[in-house]
């Protein structure tokens, strides 16, 4: 029997410096250019501005009469009616007035528009039945988008808003930093695929399953390397592969004390480990090495360590590779709805759904949080942060938390 | 020229009723069965259930040794070593111990687990230096998942958890609700393709690029019908072309009293219009029809009351049509960090950012809200609803705001 180590070579790691650690080795792939209708969800790789201002002309924003507002009162002649979009001209002296659609260019002379609602036209007059301000009802030359001015900045995530504003200026290819591709092998004798015959103490590979859509959700491209059983050169194999066709590689399992967990060996072998235990839980022994300037997560085997592991290090990892100049979840605080007991040395990262209550942010629990029951992850859109002690904090008490999805409404 | 309607035939609906009209028209899709690997982002169409207890086996929770409690300090034999996925065997009787790694059934015969880290083991001979707990670092039958546990409930939205939870019982196949095909063509004479070139008065179509982009992250398969002119023929078959691929069919501008404004009058002549304006800002003109059985939104042609639009009354429909349990967006209390003025006579969207700062959520402005200024959307993550009056609201005040984004931290 190989024996047995009793104490880890790595140092524990507070979560703070880990990320840290992390972070500094993860800078914007390259960029490259693509079609803005392919665009949502991507991080834009450098500012855009308008060379136009918009409207370019002044215009209507009602249908309505375009005229002069010094008039006042008095009936006007109707010239002629002027929409968006239509080759008409007319000049509007005083007296006279012109019909205008919602979006059609200000006829020359005309300071004002006045709406259909407030008007009778009856053989070819106009009578108005309100006063006019002179530039009411206008856009003005510039009032929608300025010269030059700013329309979205680098290292924004591009929504439905900010795909039409590029299209609003003419752009419809555009320069975003490229998705990391990243791969994931799942370890472990034990671990069978999930459509795969059962056969006592086998467990399916839930975790790979989880950590593609994970990786997917956070803006990467997702590379499925299957499960290598616990054999170094399988093992060494998968890796390997892995570091040909990612940016990124994960692992689940492999990574605790005991005599099959080969995967910091490994790493150790092909690169540089940079930390080999988090002060954290559940996910004490994730790992984070470089292999010639690719990043490499190990990370434990539990499902809900895994996962957990994931978002707090993996995922602002990936979206930094992309550029985004938000890469963190967001972090509030949240009152506890019962009460909840630290772990006696570790920050523990409790599963919870956050549900806005009353005017504040409370946290629920989603039950056991054990590290291998996946079911403290179900429909949860929040990790609590609970500091390490041996007090219980009580319902009321308030903690950090990361939001993870929406928040939940009652 | 054609005359000018002065007013419009249809009633001013208040929002919250247009929106249960849309909902009682807006039943789940027909179900589909897709891979486990794809239906990230999907919503479950029924229950899934757990055939198993799991773990199927009491298990190790770490690297070390089983034993018996009973022994106390006792000193123990090593006996052998059983690995997770092994097929060894062995039988713990008093004075033993056999070697087990994180994950590994439990030998007969043992009732704990002692850590690698609290023990010495030489010659054979095992040495543990805490007291011991019958039960500990043992994860017993069923601890993870119950036999016929409820795994994810029917109407959630597939998340990277619930992907694992359905490979971890065994679920590679799921069904879901069938994604609505959504249709969207611009109208109007002034419109032009972003990518052409643009003579004065002249406005790109940021509006559909927007609304396709919006599609997508609503779960909506979209379809662009391209820009129809203020034609009634090209627009008539512009929407025949949307009813015949899409189950919703959206169309942006043409719904004002113009003489131009077209989508009203065919939409009432191809089906019903339940609605035809709403009392709201921006997007007053908004209109709801259903055609055969399908939905259709005339959505205002100003780019911020197009997109505002969709948000307000075509998400939560494409939501429902998808069979999401939530289908509308959180709706929470968010203080005033300026004066807000309200529209006199409609309650009216406006776009926000809202800021979790000092405990609360804080709403800030995007600057002016005017229509047609899709700046107001840029890194909006909020609607604030700001019911019509005469006062201005002053900071500090609360409103409540519908969450369209992640919460900014500062």
């Amino acid at each position: 029997m190989k024996s047995l180590q009793r104490e880890s070579p790595y140092p524990m790691v507070p979560v703070t410096e880990a990320q840290q650690i992390i972070a500094a080795h993860s800078a914007p792939l390259p960029t490259e250019a693509i079609s803005v209708l392919e665009a949502a969800g991507r991080v834009l790789a450098a500012d855009v501005h308008s060379s136009e201002a918009m409207p370019d002309v002044a215009k209507s924003v009602v249908d309505g009469y375009a005229l002069q507002a010094s008039d006042g009162r008095a009936e006007r002649r109707v010239l002629a009616e002027v929409v968006a979009g239509g080759s008409d001209t007319a000049t509007v002296a005083a007296g006279t007035a012109v019909r205008i659609m919602t979006g059609a260019p200000l006829p020359d002379g005309a300071d004002a528009v006045v709406m259909v609602e407030e008007t009778e036209e009856q053989g070819g007059m106009l009578r108005v039945q309100r006063d006019i301000r002179s530039g009411q009802n206008i856009r003005t030359v510039g009032q929608d988008v300025g010269l030059h001015e700013l329309i979205v900045p680098q290292g924004a995530v591009l929504g439905a808003a900010e795909v039409g504003l590029l299209a609003m200026v003419g752009i419809t290819r555009v320069t975003v930093y490229r998705r990391p591709r990243v791969a994931i092998v799942s370890t472990g004798d034990e671990v069978i695929e999930p459509d795969a015959p059962r056969t006592r103490g086998e467990v399916r590979d839930s975790n790979r399953y989880a950590l593609l859509a994970a990786i997917r959700e956070a803006g990467g491209e997702p590379i499925s390397l299957g499960i290598a059983r616990d054999d170094e050169d399988v093992q060494r194999t998968a890796l390997l592969r892995g570091f040909e066709q990612a940016d990124v590689v994960l692992s689940s399992g492999g990574v605790s004390m005991g005599t099959r967990d080969l995967i910091k060996p490994l790493l150790a072998a092909l690169g540089t480990i940079h930390f080999g235990r988090v002060l954290f839980k559940p996910g004490k022994p994730t790992t984070f090495a470089t292999v010639d300037g690719k990043l490499a997560f190990g990370l434990p085997g539990f499902p809900a360590s895994s996962l957990v592991s994931f978002e707090v290090f993996v995922r602002p990892a990936l979206r930094r590779l992309q550029g985004d100049a938000r890469p963190d979840r967001p972090r509030v605080q949240v009152a506890l709805s019962e009460p909840i007991r630290p772990s006696p040395d570790r920050p523990e990262y409790q599963r919870i759904i956050v549900v806005w209550q009353d005017g504040q942010l409370v946290a629920r629990s989603t039950g056991p949080q054990i590290s291998s029951r996946l079911l403290s992850l179900r429909s949860a859109n929040g990790l609590l942060i609970v500091p390490p002690g041996e007090a219980v904090f009580q319902p009321g008490a308030t903690l950090d938390a990361l939001l993870t999805g929406p928040l939940v409404t009652i």
